[in-house]
């Protein structure tokens, strides 16, 4: 609906690097190639191809044929934003169940962690998130006391959790601090992310923050390997990162 | 030399979480009982553990018993930093052995991420980087043409390449683009890093270029699970990430 003839082969372009059709490092077929696949201009296909290139998925050097950079659905750090509104970003369709809840009280970590008072009652919440139709991610997630409600009073389907409080009762987060490393799955990771036990797993715990400080969820996010690529973009300076993104960089 | 007491006191103390000593989500000794183990101060021990808390290590409560939130080293993204000034940072040992240095044409894949002429030359390097003794990382870097001559006159032992050669060669990293994610030990990982084949490993696989946008290098890190964490902070807004650290994270 209303999407150009270059944004619907761009488009699928993207779903087949994704798909591994065109493996990284390959190289797309040429223009003329790609032209005749589609019935499209050669001035078309070029448009769909300098796109691609804006997006870091494939190279930038005109006239050649494009190498493939990427296949990984890749999620950036520069804004602090849900698993469904980078999903959806991706254009990848996203589900998700909530499998438990119970409110408990704190261990000696969580409560230090909310800075809460020790012993004080958590909500702790078991999620399974899906991407295109598969489980990519298992989400536990310890809520402070003072969020719990509005958690609990959503259905277990909630695509956003935080997108949820966020309209429905206010929570806004507002910043995060994110601890990302590798672990072997356990047993439950294994059976609800279909991997065998102690097989690698990316995982991204993270504190979320209101804008006044205060803490709303501390949260282990564990990723089934190849599924997602965490991206970062940095400089020497301490300085705004926006600043210094270069010509092949984008994204 | 020049250190005073109760900066002697943290750093036992960092060391004795960062050695498992007091696990994660423990909580360390009262004040009292840790001023008889030291013959300190209650004061002097006061100021050590108000260190150790702005430092994110432990929970920032006063009167009650710290509670330990970190005993991983942490690496940050905020700025680009090379490992060896990161691992100094953080009052590591650190040394590096280059393995093998071989100059080779670069595959499609390294010549589009080096924007460099396919079928072009580049120089690869494999390195294996121990922190206070331990291997912890296996670096496979391929370095553009031109920096290839400043690499080959390092020594073996050379603890940061980037350092040395932004002295010698004025070859300077001015931004970087960081890919995390995770990925099972292959068989030369396994061997480097003394870890089983196909363990979890976290990746960093990073792109740095000088300021002028010329590509430096491409290189693909591997850290052994649990000898590293990597932390980024982010704010819902698209703004300086540093105008957003909130009362606990520190660091």
């Amino acid at each position: 609906m209303g999407r150009s003839r270059y944004e619907e082969i761009a488009e699928a372009l993207r779903q087949a690097i994704r798909s591994g059709a065109h493996p990284l490092g390959s190289r797309l077929p040429s223009e003329s190639d790609l032209a005749a696949r589609w019935g499209a201009s050669r001035g078309t296909v070029r448009q769909a191809v300098a796109l691609l290139a804006s997006e870091g998925l494939i190279g930038s050097r005109q006239g050649a044929r494009r190498v493939v950079l990427r296949q990984e659905r890749r999620q950036s750090f520069q804004q602090l934003n849900s698993f469904a509104q980078w999903a959806r970003a991706m254009g990848c369709e996203v589900s998700s169940r909530i499998l438990e809840r119970t409110v408990r009280p704190a261990t000696d970590e969580e409560a230090a962690r909310l800075d809460a008072e020790p012993g004080g009652e958590v909500l702790y919440v078991l999620r399974l998130r899906h991407l295109d139709g598969e489980p990519v991610m298992v989400e536990r997630t310890v809520y402070a006391e003072w969020v719990a409600p509005a958690v609990l009073a959503l259905p277990e389907d909630c695509v956003s959790i935080m997108d949820s409080i966020a309209e429905r009762a206010d929570v806004v987060a507002h910043y995060g601090e994110h601890l990302i490393d590798a672990v072997a799955a356990g047993s439950e990771d294994a059976r609800l992310l279909r991997v065998r036990r102690a097989s690698p797993l990316l995982r991204q715990r993270h504190l979320t923050y209101t804008a006044a400080g205060r803490a709303i969820e501390w949260t282990d996010d564990r990723y089934r390997a190849g599924s997602v690529v965490f991206n970062v973009m940095n400089s020497a300076a301490a300085a705004p990162l926006e600043r210094h993104a270069g010509p092949d960089v984008a994204g």
